[in-house]
């Protein structure tokens, strides 16, 4: 199986890739992570389990051509701007998903994976693919890399969230970045009341109250206890399980 | 505890309930609900279990001024006109609830909640009610009326879809509107391959494919064995859950 | 004569009425109406008037079918938010008028009337009109209800307009909804100047002040005399008028 | 009095004008107007009753001091595209004048005029002016130049529409530009049906029909009749008329 | 050779021009020109030169029919707004030069010529060109009437740039409209530091400050020794320059 | 001298950073470059030089911190879709310099620079430095990496352009990634006639014909004689250029 990055591909290569192959968007954020972690973490996991899920197809056999496209590594962050961000809007992201979904259907593409690294980038990337299937003949799927598993097996809940800045995402930095990893990492104590982002008063609601990102210091969770050797499970498995959700996607969709 | 209809009062009334009120503010969609079920359906789902949820407030006691607005009938749609639809662009419909959500602001209201009836909306209200509480000192909720339940003790769990137009829709307007339901419900086999929008080729994959509503013939799932009386529990529990979740946020926000 | 809610009528209904039929569209507004009548006036009359005009038709004959669509509650209000309203800018109604418009011609329609209730509507609803016709092969028209009279005979001039929570649509109001009438009905002393907008320097001017309905108080003109029979003989009239309106758009158009 | 043209002023001359003075703002546009009348009737229309209103004015007294802008030759003329036109979008003509009245305020203008030549912009030309009015603590005035008359004694009606490029215009010109139109005026025989645009099938009732325009030839009415000396007891009274107008508006917001 | 002014024209004469002609649109602004020069400069000197190049063209031969648009006469002058402008957004400007490109290629024209006269609008300008020419089967042109000379012979360098209110552009306007040039040109003395956007600190850097206009009092250079003889040359040697340039561009796109 | 990349910062850094600081963007393209350069040339190459010139200043002395965000690895390139492209409108890219600047001043940064590797953005890249420097107290700086030179003595013209695909480019890419260019580098013959883009009829004109990219096979000139050592000193001269263009932007504006 051929994977190829599309910045070091000729036009030609990126073409004939396109009739039967699969193009691979990475999807990032550059904001605050708390003290200990660095403002790209969101593209560099992304970009992380995604190279690892090519990586594995590369020995796993028979998918079809798939051409990596560089990281949009600015996503949308307007929370996080009270403590330092490079955020797209709203508008501004959803135009640009918009622009490099069309580029790739008149480039040839009909075949297209999303991966997402930032929970804020989630809604417009949703519209993004919906829009794209709707105006075009495509098949269009998109994930946030903690989404896909490696399944029942692997002990990991599909439908777990990474949090900001917390356990989750700290561990799975000292996975893979460590020298990013500003140590010791510090300790968060409760916050009373807890951010109603992140804890709404009744399950099923979505709130949001101003200010609260800021309330709360810019985290979700405390990270001190994070842990390299869980972070690289966690990483296996998500790789893993972005390489099937690709594999069963090419299935789907041949 | 009062609650009133925003287009039944004068602007005094507004203006005064907003101190210490929250806005309510349903959001449905006018689109194509197969065979048997009106075009309307989602706008008067979510209209009924708020104005159950509302009465059941009525008798229970002290939650704040409630302040209903007039239902947004139309919703974000699109994949919907290849039968018949009423819809809003992703951006109309953003635009719509920017605009609504300042206005009450600037009217004095700094608590408001969204109550949707139409999946297709999710992503634009979410994105509304982070927007409006980043520009704006308010706090404010959206929930989908299937996403809260009564809780545990009601047999429901939360996390079910309402598919479209299938039992579980079926169900609740053969209890709230049965007069719209044209009977025999007509049965819907097995469609092969399902809906990838429905039937993701992996846990965790949004995936949305050219042409796949039509394909399916516009509902999710078989709604020949919809039921009026289980319709009646899940709009009750519905109901209930709202309720408690109207009053959870006020109690979080006062 | 067959007229039916677009929102209760499934697809296959509302395709089939759009082959010969005509959709028709109120529009309103939620905004200040002085101390004594209700946010939503304008909608309610325009959904009061449409549907004696329709149920006129429904005595009267031949015209084609009427497909009813619920009615866009909010208008564009601006100038009322200095007190309270739910308002949508220009470019948002005009945003919502062309995607229901279209959505009408994708669903079918090639026949739409458009039923005002909102002074401050009426730019935006004629451009939609215009716009629609010159992108769609469709006929379009539109009102503000009271701009359709029942003729010469009915002795009410048809260029007269209602002001704003005066005389005119107070009386409406104590004709079709009196239990939403706060009383008595507050007098209003004149105002001096009285306001550009209302009473401008020199006739054919349109004059704009910053600050001005505040300034006079959010009336254009004194409502105590207000008077439910002459509210009624005026309600009849525009309900005669605009059956008759819709009669001659059907013969004019088919 | 004295009247400049803004584009032969410097800055501190236009600056200093702004204090106490009224800006004018002609608008036209470029539009097919039949096969007799050149394509800029209407600006060159709009800048003849504005230029002799402000010459009437010279002469007759204390008006605070005027400064012309030069005209925006373009207008919102779509519906003429079908033969020839230079046509801005709605929304383009929108911007257009929403930043050159913004223009106007940052440039320290508090009093402003539109004089408009195209019913085709007049819509947006209204919406501009309220739509400043609120954002900006400006007092601005709009007219179109055959809606401001001379008053009971001209013997002109002062709601006559000047059609296009019928018997009104085509006289207007004869006077204003003889040069400029084709001679012999063609005939234009009766059309039918007449136009919906022009002839409703109900007063009151605003109707667009697709391809209207070009069915009946680009012109309302038979022009062949029109009349130097009629056009030019037209032009004086529309002149008459402006030069009180602007007196009406500079003594009502001094 | 034949050339004409398109509002001037009637629709016909536009029409049957557009088969092998070429449309030349002026655009310029209306913006603080230091103490001496008129707010309308740059409109004035776009116009003069074409005006000057027609006119040569029109004694040397065949080129195709020429048809001139009025001039736009407002342009993108955000930055001179601290003293006086009539400015419009880099969106409203693009949005006015595609639909003015439109509407020619709409009404039959496939070589079209943008005179420029404001280096603000430079890159809107050629941003227009290029997205015409990519959506429309035109080949179009643009130049800035300073970037076009009469060649080598002419002793003028064609890459010099006219500053701002300084001595080219006063040379210019004392050859062509002494008239509106205030007496004596007020002296300017040195700036320190002199403006970085005309002052790069290093050669390919293109830099903006914030308040930088304001600090050097509006213009780029002293313009007290410009001459009126001077002037004439460079306007003579700009117009033969465009005039050589029209027909170079006919000769081309035949 | 301290240069951090703003992705593995932590919010701390990058705030403190932005006090003294100065921020780089890197911005690029994805574009066909003929059949034997890659897509991503253009940002390879931009963060090419920019690397080696922060590398320089590195040894060299006390600049200012400098923040290096992510390239922003996709530019305005509709003219290569015809071949393949990943491509962002002028008014996408416009948003998300905006947005990319905004969200720099927000977190603390009054000193930015854009370094620019693709012809395509110019345009865009100009008006959003200009914009920014408008709406926000700061100082801003672009280049293209081709516009800054070492100065007189390294014998290469500044205002050189680089062609598309043809010997600059693809001599630079020789000494910088010499494994990403396939060959033998084809040559290219001479297209009759040139194009249009690149050899405008007359100097100083901008000339755009539809189909030109297509017509003339995707590059400007021959790269056949490409040369990897004339490319390294090309290079270093526009390393070290842009290394001296730093430290003057940072003199200038401290």
């Amino acid at each position: 199986m051929i994977h190829r990055k599309l910045s070091e591909a000729t036009w030609r290569e990126v073409r004939a890739a396109g009739e039967r192959g699969i193009a691979l968007l990475p999807i990032g954020s550059q904001e605050q992570h708390a003290a200990h972690l660095p403002m790209g973490t969101d593209t560099l996991l992304a970009e992380e389990v995604l190279d690892r899920a090519t990586a594995l197809l590369g020995r796993e056999g028979d998918v079809a051509e798939l051409v990596r496209l560089p990281a949009l590594p600015f996503g949308h962050s307007p929370h996080h701007l009270f403590a330092a961000a490079v955020s797209l809007s709203a508008a501004t992201l959803g135009a640009v998903l918009d622009d490099v979904l069309d580029s790739l259907a008149t480039s040839g593409y009909r075949r297209i994976m999303v991966v997402n690294g930032h929970g804020g980038n989630d809604e417009m990337m949703r519209l993004a693919v919906k829009r794209f299937a709707l105006r075009s003949d495509v098949t269009v799927a998109a994930c946030s890399y903690w989404t896909v598993t490696a399944g029942e097996g692997d002990g990991e809940r599909p439908d777990v969230t990474p949090g900001h800045a917390g356990w989750f995402e700290t561990s799975l930095m000292l996975a893979a970045r460590p020298d990013l990893v500003r140590t010791p990492v510090p300790a968060r104590g409760p916050v009373e009341p807890p951010p109603l982002f992140d804890n709404p008063p009744y399950p099923g609601l979505t709130v949001e109250r101003h200010g609260e990102w800021a309330r709360v210091g810019g985290s979700t969770d405390d990270a001190s206890s994070a842990d390299a050797e869980r972070g690289r499970r966690l990483l296996d498995a998500r790789a893993a399980g972005l390489a099937r959700a690709i594999r069963a996607f090419d299935a789907a969709t041949r």
